[in-house]
């Protein structure tokens, strides 16, 4: 479904589209979907468990943080289409509690992994030991996502060498990328 | 139309719904605006204008970096509904020529504006001095989208103090607000 979302918007997933994408009835899909909602809800549950099993095993294999950064920004066609979910579900109106609990969870365990990631960085030296975890998972959040939407807006010039440029730099600044 | 992609998302921007929050008829919404993309390109255009001259203001009368981006985070119920037109229109597809254009204009008349504020900083001292201004204004919007997009995820935990207080941290952080 996130090729549809990233090939034609977010509005592309109905019923009949997803069951033409995945060659079956409009049947099969309403079985499982009722709505758009839901369709999108599943949809950023998988970009989301991608995004999660990369950070657990940059935490596993102490990756690094300027790696592991540089390996979820939009830099290859399978991440971008990652973000452009993401995208559209941020613009989402918080008024259904499934929108706002996957919201939640995703802000949550990524936080909890980037702050994670953080302290592994603090003992290998490349994080700077005086932040605090909390703040530095905040502020990866930050230049990711801020990166990130420069893409968005600007697909030509951000690059993968123009988006490893900046986070370099703003690690760097923010004292997450030492040495 | 901002109401009504904040209240129930950017798939409610029907024209059936547009007349009816307008209170006219399908015929005079349709007279302008034939698709929902016609009619979420003519919301951003909106929201654009509005931050643009707030931008223009703070060139203008030299209000400062700090003081002009905090007043841009989604930190009222207006600026709230204009990041929510953000979002939604980052997450659209680029087939489209007129979203390109309008990612394009919106992207460009930024950069140039955050690059200008920039530069009165610089003289002012509120922006250290070898700094470039181009990469600046590239790092001012990574965290004005940056610190908007964790808002997005977590709307109670971002409240206008927690946003600000981030802002700061990260701006003295990349040089950008000094002493």
């Amino acid at each position: 479904m996130e090729d549809l979302v990233f090939e034609r918007g977010a509005d592309a997933l109905t019923i009949r589209d997803v069951a033409g994408r995945a060659g079956c009835s409009t049947t099969i899909v309403s079985h499982y979907f009722r709505t758009k909602l839901e369709m999108l809800v599943f949809t950023h549950k998988g970009v989301r468990a991608r995004a999660e099993a990369l950070l657990n095993d940059a935490v596993e294999n102490k990756s690094g943080l300027l790696t592991t950064m540089a390996a979820l920004l939009p830099a290859t066609r399978e991440r971008q289409k990652d973000w452009n979910t993401w995208f559209a579900f941020w613009g989402m109106t918080p008024e259904d509690p499934r929108v706002t609990l996957e919201w939640h969870q995703d802000s949550s365990q990524a936080h909890s992994l980037f702050e994670r990631l953080a302290i592994v960085g603090q003992k290998s030296g490349e994080v700077h030991p005086a932040l605090d975890p909390g703040v530095a998972a905040s502020m990866i959040k930050v230049i990711m996502n801020g990166i990130s939407s420069l893409w968005a807006q600007d697909r030509t010039r951000w690059t993968a060498v123009e988006q490893q440029k900046l986070l370099k730099v703003m690690l760097k600044n923010a004292g997450l990328s030492q040495g």
